[in-house]
């Protein structure tokens, strides 16, 4: 796959971090949220190797947040998901798919609540705010609804609770995955969860005045020395092992939670009142007839820019693979892929084209560790 | 400004045009609603050159199309836009400011009306799909709502004319600017408006189907060697000079359609219902203060990453500028700007830093040319 450059510009907007994060050494970006996200400094194989040993830390302030206050602002973030929020607490991430009034995926953020009456959506690449807004001027909701500037550094990787214990204090090893707490630094207050686009442990830090996280960025480099820090961001072979989910490549407005393997997160039989909630109910009645799963396929290498179409023996499509990248754990490459029914069972065999040659293949669970 | 390479995926959605893009030499990219848009061939300049003085082939997929249709659809739409289109016809094209409750700008989509209850709002960056399903699912509309597969591919430059005439007829001359038919080449039925993202004339072919749209581009490029025709695309240099503003770019969702110049398309004295009328009213009372101008600059290059504050000789802000590019016409870099109101009258001076050199500039109308 030949590279082409990026062209930036105001609306692929910067971070407070990317100079930073140049100056580290990025060799490659994505968009997301309409701002630069680094995809890749050494190369995906070797950031990989470094984040399942060490620490990174990580400039996904694309990770940006929709932030819902007022009155009505609870009855508004449990209007846009399927997972009831009403025993919901203050100090507590809750991930939350997002869908519409046809049960389709609008997003799946990590719904933070700061108070009960005021949340931050902290979102994937879709423009929530324009739903939430849509929805609380058709319902004359008293909110208000903004993007604050907020832009998250992520510490993530095995020796990330060493690290912030070192700048935070030791106080911070006992954050307990999925709760916040604000920790102070040199006289800088940081919102900060046990959270992030890794099964390899971390933190955020939801940093709320530019040159705080510009600052921490630097003692994160500095402190972290003997710990081998290093520049990272969220690893494309680590997140499909891990089956962290990317809305747009591995699902989107076309899937419902079903499909998308949400259903721990499809709250059916609660009292609360949601978008697409009657319309869950029949699809669930009737079952849903292709599931994401994974697969891996006997090959070391594959580039994805849009899915690839999955066959069996008589050419019959399996599904689609959306994600892939080759892991160097499984010596496979390995995938997300859409399954339809007949062929979900784990261990079915189907073949794919990979730049004209054809490779064999297997249905897998998720995730694959 | 180091290049950096655009990591593809799923998610950042190649178009059907993309490998022929690639095969005619695309230069970079950016990302526009989550997809593909080539940004330069040759170079800007030279793109720019050729696209003044012939005819180009662009790929702009990426202006989407979200289509809202159903009992409820003219309602829905109206409700999303400060333009009147009470009076609207089918077979028209209505350049539309969407704005949200609080009269801030949410995209400026160009609004194609199919039929009475069928539109296409052919959108700039930002995911309108979701404020018009927040919408109908609040004020229960009797809609829907979807991204069909329509893939634009324009034809712009002086022969664009010329071009189009030899494949579709002779016809299709007399098409009026902002005007939309349907044309037939080799079977195929073909969506197309006299409009595009220059000032160069042209036209917009909506292609309904991905394999009529290939066979087209590629007798675009075969019928048009005698125009010396070249792919191409929105071209950063001739958009500026003709003002065609970028959302996101000049103008986002903290700026409102008065700041943003679109004074003749907001009717406030109009009986039809739209969100953010009172708020404009009131905007409208208190005067803005603040708008986009033309700024020029006595500098002969400039790299555009996010805005740039411009002074006056006492260091007090001026405005900002949002996009800007060097203009071989006027020798000079020429940009699009957020201006003060006790600076926004025509020629006034200002400062500006571009690479830790001060540079001096004149605030002018819009637009250039």
């Amino acid at each position: 796959m030949k590279n082409f450059p990026i062209v930036k510009s105001r609306r692929l907007r910067s971070t407070p971090y990317t100079d930073r994060v140049e100056a580290q050494g990025v060799t490659g970006y994505t968009v997301y949220n309409h701002m630069l996200l680094p995809v890749s400094f050494k190369s995906i194989e070797s950031d990989y190797e470094h984040l399942k040993k060490f620490v990174q830390v990580w400039d996904v302030a694309a990770e940006r947040q929709v932030q819902i206050s007022g009155k009505d602002s609870a009855e508004l973030v449990q209007l846009m998901t399927c997972r009831d929020l009403s025993k919901s607490q203050v100090g507590k991430c809750y991930y939350a798919p997002l869908i519409d009034d046809q049960a389709n995926l609008v997003n799946d953020p990590i719904i933070n609540k700061l108070a009960d009456d005021k949340w931050w959506l902290s979102i994937a690449d879709s423009d929530v705010i324009f739903f939430a807004k849509g929805l609380a001027a058709g319902n004359k909701f008293d909110v208000e609804i903004t993007e604050p500037n907020v832009n998250i550094l992520a510490v993530q990787g095995p020796l990330s609770d060493n690290l912030m214990a070192k700048i935070f204090g030791e106080e911070i090893r006992q954050l307990k995955f999925f709760n916040f707490k604000y920790y102070e630094f040199k006289g800088n207050k940081y919102f900060i969860a046990r959270s992030g686009w890794s099964k390899q442990s971390g933190f955020e830090i939801y940093v709320e005045e530019n040159k705080a996280g510009q600052d921490l960025f630097d003692y994160l480099f500095e402190y972290g020395k003997e710990f081998n820090v290093k520049a990272g961001c969220p690893n494309l072979i680590e997140r499909i092992e891990s089956a962290l989910l990317s809305y747009g490549n591995d699902f989107d407005n076309r899937d419902n939670p079903f499909e998308a393997n949400f259903d721990k997160f499809v709250n059916l039989e609660s009292n609360v009142n949601f978008l697409g909630k009657e319309k869950l109910k029949k699809i669930k009645q009737n079952g849903i007839k292709r599931k994401l799963m994974g697969v891996k396929i006997d090959h070391n290498k594959i580039d994805m820019y849009c899915e690839k179409t999955l066959y069996d023996d008589d050419n019959n499509v399996v599904g689609q693979v959306r994600s892939a990248a080759y892991s160097p754990t499984f010596k496979k490459v390995i995938g997300i892929a859409m399954i339809n029914k007949p062929y979900w069972d784990a261990k079915h065999q189907f073949k794919i084209d990979i730049n004209e040659k054809i490779f064999l293949g297997t249905v897998c669970d998720l995730p694959f560790i």
